[in-house]
């Protein structure tokens, strides 16, 4: 059965409509339909379905030379409810799960996809899977690599939770496995073995003693971390353990590219054995791009740097500037308390349809006269 | 259905019928039905049933006065067999789970059992189950609290393998949990948190670093150990670990009780989180004991000590003089090659058949002339 979705309902009835339609990763058929339903019944868009990815361009975007393409993109999925269902209002905010990461955002974006059937720019709405899972799984990801024709653009706009301030670039990320070895040997006579949990004693010191980077780009400032986030060794209680195995992450900033954060961590554990299992790269604030000029004077708030990962470094990779800006507190994400205001929704839908529908116009010149690649 | 056991077959034959009954802990009923039903048709033993524990006595012992008694115990159940079954014979040596840690002992029980109609001494043999697991469950623990009168004896034999030589008390073994506890953060912003796993750095060091003591004792050499035997810590890939725990197993020399061991330990990780999950205390040599130089005078065989944790331990806190003496190389109980030579199945039967028919005499007295108690 499909929700049916009413995008002329406010903002606010929408995103806990989004949210009652439970969506852990690798679960979002039904809300994906709903979205797919919702947005198929506008003449003025042209929708497309691959899996659980639903886009939507207007239909004035075809090929017109001159016109400028800007991606909204939001995430379907959401990590599993913690008692935080179905949704529940409380004056201005509304409680349950996904509420901040990101419902409120995908509400938005369906408000816009309804309501802007003439934008200045050609808009490609991209609603897509897996987000909250690792990266290979990744609908926006699939969706590049299958049909880059849908996410390419001249600006994106990752409608990720940034209290509907613009949080710019995002930290890079890599987990990487430490795996220490010994010999096993029954506890009673211990000295005929050799124990991989005491062989990771380095490594934690390692861990313990590291001070890790500030870097300020463009004027924003990256705090790099590096956190073991696993440690896992045993066989029995009576058996001296042959195998260790220390899980660390590393969040870097984005002067380091994912090359640059494997040799920094062969430096820091250097005389152990380290395989990377997971790496995404961080994505520069390109401040200084004409189109995220733009949108930041839209916004009219200061830019403070992005700290977790986003898609937005997706978008680095092919080229594409991209800023997160959605509303709902990103420290809220992922709580069992979960809540978004809802003006913070309508104020991002103000926001992106000043900015959809005058900046910048028809001719691909920005606000300030000049097209966005000469800029 | 119940497996028949000849209790005339050869001693290989015996152990091997033995190894064919899977006897995994907790699942002991099949060997202990095998157990009672051989038993209970011979006309001079008197058979007890307690749950998995089969206890058989020589009908002489009654209260005669004068009479000493001897234990001889073994376990029944066996780790999880590794492709090792069924028992497979080469030559002299016989494969299969369990052949060494204990059913070749319990074939020499079984024999004795069977033949010796008329021992200068009372014997009690006690099968019992689960001691290759948490002493909570040991069955003859359980026996030992809740029918005392059966463990009651003068001298106990524990038929664990010792390659045919006497090895002598055994250490004492505990293990604590020592718990980190830190603050959960996204590891993005790590500095909100406090990470449990780097804490466990210098726990982990305080292992590495340790110096085991050795402690002769009747001269016999105790070898302590200091082993983490597992190590736990984790949320998720993305989050700083408010918890982490190493469990620490010691194995201490009988010079030690558990008291001193834990306070040892407290010492070592003063500063630290310690809770104690296990204990067992250690059993002393006991070498000037009657019993026990009555015993290795049969034996005729230097005498070592026991490093793993026996039930021999179990019997010194009831001041019960006990001795691990049986067939098969201790060195490899619990491994999937586990094979024991039968002429050692057939030494021990002969070694214990000899002590149990002439020493001591009936009337109580040792080979030398005291009674155990006055020696």
């Amino acid at each position: 059965m499909t929700s049916v979705l009413d995008l002329g309902a406010d903002a606010g009835e929408l995103a806990a409509a989004l949210v009652d339609i439970r969506s852990v990763s690798g679960e979002e058929q039904a809300i994906a339909d709903a979205v797919e339903a919702a947005l198929s019944r506008l003449d003025h868009l042209q929708v497309y379905r691959f899996g659980n990815v639903v886009a939507a361009r207007t239909r004035a975007a075809g090929n017109a030379a001159g016109r400028r393409r800007v991606v909204l993109a939001g995430h379907l999925d959401t990590v599993p409810p913690a008692d935080n269902l179905p949704a529940r209002r409380e004056g201005n905010l509304l409680h349950g799960c996904g509420a901040v990461d990101m419902k409120g955002g995908l509400a938005v974006m369906l408000r816009l996809a309804a309501r802007l059937d003439q934008p200045a720019v050609d808009v490609v709405y991209i609603f897509y899977d897996c987000e909250e899972v690792e990266a290979s799984r990744n609908g926006l990801g699939r969706l590049a690599r299958e049909h880059p024709d849908q996410v390419s653009a001249d600006f994106a706009v990752l409608l990720e939770p940034s209290n509907a301030t613009v949080e710019a670039g995002c930290q890079g990320t890599m987990r990487v496995e430490i795996t220490l070895h010994g010999v096993r040997a029954h506890t009673a006579r211990s000295w005929l073995g050799l124990n991989a949990i005491h062989a990771a004693a380095p490594v934690l010191q390692r861990l313990a003693e590291y001070q890790p980077r500030t870097v300020e780009i463009d004027g924003c400032v990256y705090r790099e971390g590096l956190s073991a986030v696993r440690i896992d060794g045993g066989v029995a209680g009576n058996v001296v353990p042959d195998r260790c195995v220390v899980t660390v992450n590393y969040r870097f900033a984005p002067d380091r590219t994912v090359d640059d954060a494997h040799a920094h961590l062969q430096e820091v554990f250097a005389g152990f054995e380290l395989a990377v299992v997971d790496a995404a790269p961080a994505a520069p604030p390109n401040l200084h791009a004409p189109a995220v000029v733009d949108f930041i004077d839209t916004v009219g708030k200061p830019v403070a740097a992005k700290y977790g990962w986003t898609d937005v470094a997706r978008f680095a990779i092919l080229g594409i500037p991209a800023v997160n800006y959605g509303p709902g507190d990103p420290n809220l994400a992922h709580r069992g308390d979960e809540q978004v205001d809802v003006r913070q929704i309508a104020e991002c839908e103000s926001v992106l349809e000043r900015y959809l529908l005058t900046v910048p116009g028809p001719t691909g010149r920005t606000a300030a006269g000049q097209p966005w690649s000469e800029r």
